[in-house]
């Protein structure tokens, strides 16, 4: 495809209505203006879009929004009403031309450079460089780093809750309804998917950006019916031969025969629950997930427990997930009297009885359950003992597949919480997570800044007590460099004048900041991290399905080492400067440092 | 305004085009079909939309997002491109008729009942109240709680922040880089608005929401300038009598003679900022408000400082703002040396007295400048030493609104920063808050939840263990019951069918878990806290000007005591439920309760 070709279709896809040059900060266009004002209309600026330090306490962060930057850059135009609105918000005194000149604004003359998105990225390494006239690059700042920020933070997050919960067990995002806004919502959608997530409840965001959609009923569904009289129709033909059965009858039916197994009567189960469930069951009889913890059973077991259960629950840890549940207080006191089962036990009883009598019903009609949704309580304990009922299913009734059926679980779950339940064994197929994932509850925004490092061909350095706080000034190229096992070793930024990197060359890499630390590294294999991506007016990249992006980060964090992964004191991975930007820098750093400096 | 005029007005009203019936979880599209094929297409039901628990570790929550609530009713339809995707996502199995019912579908059968926007409320009282049809009810569930969790939240924030910066100082909103997406800082910037700040960094914002805007100029801006050769024009003509002055020349003048009260010497203050100011204030000689921060004094004072200011100093408390600020180290340790400034001091003098020269240059042609921007340090001490400095200006030229220069502080400021920065008593006039304010750092969700609460006129009550959880069934109606001082007392529940408190008659209002707590109350003022918004397919409220719903979070705010409002450990608000109420809670708990159950 040619750039004029990718950069039409990227006109004609779909972008947030509200991406467009004036949701910016007013100072970009009183900047504008007084840049324009001072005859900088033709000063060039190199400006760097990064972050200082990873999120989450982590020491990586994955690079996403580049193709809504992109989307930005080829659709940027004030329309009339915005020049309409500029007029009346400034000051009196703008000169029209400036109305005009801003008119006629495109970012044409802009040049963008970016590192590939769904890449892992680390502090300091420039994702975006801004190069162009001033007053554009300056005119785009806020809402490039608006399109950054959240779209990384929210890839990273959702890439770290695949990293604790391992390859086998689905996430699904179900967020939308605690996000930040609307967009909050259907971005957190987008990019929990980028970063691992194999699906979302967000019907538009399924829409929108072709994500999986996933859901079945809530409580509400459930306590909509009363009692077996609630069903209207009982009625479900066999998936093969088309002849109809009495679904109410045959779970019925099934439920006396499974009760043992489950381990409380039928009478002890609700009603209601079971009209919900035969209900949902012939709307979807292909989909049937049910939603199992609506009900208390109705009765304690005053028989007490057979001895496998009891001897289960001696081993049960406890485990609660972290806030929001139900249970702490009988968790903390010994939770098996002679009364019978935990409270936690009778929340799913009833649910996984009803279940597992309409499931084996459907099987009757030729159709496979495909399992449950647990949405409280001690979600490991609960898995293991609806897994183990499962599996006496299968065996009781020669049907392999009833030990195969899908424990998905969703309370309020974070990092920690599947961290906790990874340690306890869980049998739990799916997570659905919400609120902590969408809002990245444990650190809400990502720090990246937008700063000038160069202008009209002559660098700029901000200085900082802090160093952690000064910017690395100039026109620069960044390169990943790789050891003979595959891992990325460092990221080194340099000059763009400097020749790059060469495998098998040794690299002297130093830390920007301190003299003493230095190493010579011979790389593998050298990757030129940034793209030009926007150029002459033009997209110069294809963009990618999601698909693609999605599997870029997978790929792009197996190359880094699983200590700068892990969960619990991950080792920062280095970045580090050529010799030669070390010079610079410090060079320039000494002809702004204040006389009689001595830190 | 007729019912439908308002509800055509309100149709024609802007709304985020996302703001549509896909953008919910896809369970209450199953659970619709599943309804829908159970035979309760006539079921009538009522949910409750309430929160659980007031964020921030406050006692109070700011209600909003009802407007926006009301544009998604009335615009509630399934396109045509929402059914075919709606098609390819379900199963195959489902009838071609729900699809058909689906596109016919409106919100018109619904009546919705809530409290005023921009009311103070509590848990457990209902904000929304929806009756009518299961289905509709049912699937609008994910988007209202989409659209009130986070306007709640951030109004809520908002408030809070109001609450500790007092009425005196403004606030403005400088988020939208760190916001959760696009609309996620359009949001914060229109219920930041509404909770109280002053205005936002966010032109879009203001442009959709008449809030006003505010911003000046970046450290970018700053650094772009590297000389007074830079400058490209130096003339402003006089405010009044059009003579065309140099501002280079008056600038540079001033320069000398303001520089021992600023305490440092011209050679020692930066000519690229300078030159920058200069240019600023030409563009904008009505509005010239001046970041001071970009760049250190270029040599140490070495004859120490004039005593004044040793004095200042050593009563100085070091504060500093609790994260990102880059002199934590020094703070740490004895900040005055021989050498003279601290570090905290020499950001500042070089921008204080390239400001005052420059306010002072555009005094001459008949300009007063506004103010300054600090950005980094210690905030309470360098507003103090900008106000010393202008008050000694103010003195020596006999300009005395020199002495009222707006000090603007923008560092990562959140409610602590202020309480703190109170304390020291600072000179600052005005916060600019981003992050923490917009993303809604300390608790970046609402927890509002939407409940079932009656079904065919039959009530239903959830059950949980977690006595917080249970909720309160059937079709109510809530009261607010004001003291003789105005103050509000307690919000009372009751059972539609009971008659509404009346003024100066005992109600018995209780606990609605807790048999032992009750108490009799005679309010002096009884408000029926619900209002028909929606009702036949027509809109029955007039939407109000964002300025009238800030009013009343005002307003409303002041009728709560204020140690139900202050920050540390604030005394909860009762919410309370009548004794019928009461008494029909726990008569279906009953019912519903387990037998055998101890608890």
């Amino acid at each position: 495809m040619s750039c004029e070709e990718l950069t039409s279709k990227m006109k004609m896809a779909r972008q947030n209505g509200i991406v467009q040059p004036l949701l910016t900060d007013l100072y970009q266009i009183t900047m504008a203006y007084a840049y324009w004002k001072s005859g900088k209309v033709n000063d060039v600026a190199v400006f760097d879009l990064f972050f200082r330090t990873n999120p989450f306490q982590g020491e990586f962060t994955i690079f996403a929004g580049l193709e809504e930057c992109l989307k930005f850059l080829v659709n940027f135009h004030y329309s009339d009403s915005d020049i309409e609105y500029l007029k009346q918000t400034l000051p009196d005194n703008i000169e029209p031309e400036f109305f005009a000149y801003l008119k006629d604004l495109t970012c044409k003359d802009i040049k963008l450079s970016a590192i590939e998105e769904g890449s892992v990225v680390f502090p300091r390494v420039p994702l975006l460089r801004v190069e162009g006239p001033l007053i554009i690059a300056q005119l785009i700042e806020t809402t490039l780093l608006t399109l950054v920020n959240f779209a990384s933070l929210m890839a990273t997050n959702a890439a770290r809750y695949r990293m604790v919960a391992g390859k086998n067990v689905s996430l699904l995002e179900f967020g939308l309804r605690r996000a930040q806004g609307p967009d909050g919502g259907l971005s957190a959608s987008k990019y929990a998917y980028i970063g691992g997530f194999d699906g979302t409840s967000n019907v538009l965001a399924g829409k929108f950006f072709d994500i999986p959609v996933k859901g079945t009923h809530a409580h509400s569904f459930v306590t909509s019916f009363s009692s077996l009289d609630d069903i209207h129709s009982v009625t479900l033909r066999h998936a093969e031969t088309e002849v109809p059965y009495n679904l109410l009858e045959l779970s019925t039916e099934w439920r006396k025969r499974v009760s043992a197994i489950v381990d409380i009567s039928p009478e002890e189960a609700s009603d209601g629950e079971l009209a919900a469930l035969i209900s949902y069951a012939i709307a979807f009889p292909t989909g049937f997930l049910a939603l199992v913890d609506t009900y208390d059973v109705k009765r304690y077991n005053i028989q007490g427990l057979p001895s496998r259960h009891r001897q289960h629950m001696n081993g049960h840890s406890g485990y609660n997930s972290n806030c929001g549940s139900n249970d702490t207080r009988l968790l903390k006191s010994p939770i098996h009297s002679t009364y019978g089962y935990s409270t936690v036990e009778r929340t799913l009883r009833s649910g996984l009885l009803n279940f597992c009598a309409v499931a084996l019903a459907l099987n009757d009609c030729g159709y496979r359950a495909v399992g449950i949704r647990i949405d409280s309580g001690d979600l490991a304990y609960l898995s293991v003992l609806a897994r183990e009922s499962f599996d006496q299913i299968a065996e009781a009734f020669k049907l392999p597949w009833f030990s195969k059926l899908t424990i998905v679980a969703s309370n309020d779950i974070n990092e920690e919480t599947i961290l906790s339940l990874n340690e306890q064994g869980h049998k739990i197929d799916c997570f659905g997570i919400g609120t902590h994932l969408v809002t990245c509850q444990r650190q809400p925004a990502l720090g990246c800044v937008y700063k000038l490092v160069e202008i009209n061909g002559q660098p700029r350095i901000k200085l900082s007590q802090d160093v952690g706080k000064v910017t690395i000034p100039g026109h620069k190229e960044a390169y990943r460099l790789f050891g003979a096992d595959g891992h990325a070793l460092i990221d080194l930024l340099q000059r763009s004048s400097e020749p790059a990197p060469e495998v098998g060359q040794k690299v002297l890499c130093r830390h920007p900041f301190q003299e003493s630390k230095r190493a010579y590294v011979i790389p593998s294999k050298v990757e030129h991290l940034y793209k030009e991506c926007w150029k002459d007016g033009n997209v110069c990249i294809k963009p990618k399905p999601l698909l693609e992006v999605r599997a870029r980060v997978q790929s792009s964090l197996r190359t880094l080492r699983q200590d700068i992964k892990r969960n619990l004191n991950p080792t920062p991975y280095k970045v580090a400067v050529s010799d030669d930007l070390y010079c610079f820098i410090h060079d320039l750093w000494l002809q702004n440092a204040p006389i009689g400096e001595l830190s």
